[in-house]
């Protein structure tokens, strides 16, 4: 019985062949957790795949499609319980665990970054922090000031001797490429791109990208546009 | 002859009906505008659409037909000026203009925000900052303290004495939904949300969404099955 087995068991093993998991289902997990939280909160204890599809404009069908990829989930009669699939979809998505994050570039939105709290939400944890400006190097920074800015030559030693697995990139458009070089040979496993670049990376080394540029050029054309529309 | 015409005159007469170009190709404006920007800084000045593709790993196919849409750019046996195709650009994207922009949020996140500079490159000016935290109504704000935290019950005053057109969220998820209605109903003509919420708004209001949470969770799960497929 699927509701037996150790929580956590066997879905990682069974589940993560990403490559065999469809793009928009992963992206769906996270808007299941984000609506299973919701309910959690508003101590709900159960859930049909029908009320958990309804909050997102999806079909109960798609919803046990998407989960199904992952596991057996829900139980017969009851449904899924929220705490349960909460639990399981943060071990498939990998944000139960702990992961020590470095940022490159603490200029404006590296300093912005840095007072975000929603990354160690997600179990990310910024350990350490580089820039090349030589007036920065040595200065503390981050909400508490625990950290100090290193200059990025010590960028290997800092990935090795503190385990860091995902770096935050927010340089100017114009170095991100060789910093995103420099941090892959490094030993990096994933990348998230805040500068304004499309960068290029080896297949196994994922990257996401976050490019408030484009998102604002968008946003005004369509205003832009609807208010031609309206004249 | 193109050339000739003013700067601006009727691209936006003629191409602003968003409705009649593919999102994609308002995207890859963005892309253009970025790489352009970029040959500006190194002094280039022209560009064929070959070579304006081949940074993006587009066919000059491509460039022709996406610009296409907006009017007549380039020049025969010249390509493109590259200043020219720039100001061009940021006219169609209506980023060569000033947008009033309102941040409701004063949160972690909403600071951050405050003090990223990208905003006001695509001339997007935050000029109000609306909580309903008691303790921060009347707290000046932002990088040089110019502003004053207002309750959000002043938005619709602030929207018609302010001329803003645009608001940034960046409330608690639970509370998104909400804010939205009354900025929609206060007259706002697009949003950027950054609240970890789906937001449903009428289709003439223009909402673009910055989901850092959906990214940082995407991210972990590659980098998981990345390492679990090495095991």
């Amino acid at each position: 019985m699927a509701d037996t087995t150790p929580s956590g068991s066997s879905e990682r093993g069974q589940t993560l062949r990403a490559d065999l998991v469809p793009a928009p289902a992963v992206r769906r997990l996270s808007l299941y957790l984000r609506e299973l939280e919701s309910f959690l909160r508003h101590d709900r204890q159960t859930i049909s795949s029908k009320q958990l599809g309804e909050a997102l404009g999806l079909t109960d069908a798609q919803v046990r499609k998407d989960l199904a990829y992952f596991g057996q989930f829900g139980h017969p009669g009851i449904g899924y319980r929220v705490d349960e699939l909460v639990t399981r979809i943060k071990c498939i998505l990998g944000t139960d665990r702990t992961w020590n994050v470095l940022l490159v570039g603490a200029g404006n939105l590296g300093h912005a970054l840095l007072s975000y709290r929603g990354f160690s939400k997600k179990g990310f944890q910024i350990v350490a922090v580089f820039d090349n400006d030589p007036e920065k190097v040595g200065q503390p920074i981050g909400p508490d000031e625990r950290l100090i800015i290193q200059p990025f030559s010590q960028v290997r030693q800092a990935v090795r001797e503190k385990d860091i697995q995902v770096a935050i990139i927010s340089v100017p458009a114009e170095v991100a490429q060789s910093v995103a070089d420099e941090l892959v040979s490094a030993g990096i496993k994933g990348i998230l791109n805040f500068a304004p670049a499309s960068l290029t990376v080896p297949e196994s080394v994922p990257i996401a990208s976050v490019d408030l540029a484009v998102h604002l050029e968008q946003l005004a054309f369509r205003i832009s546009a609807n208010q031609l529309a309206a004249q």
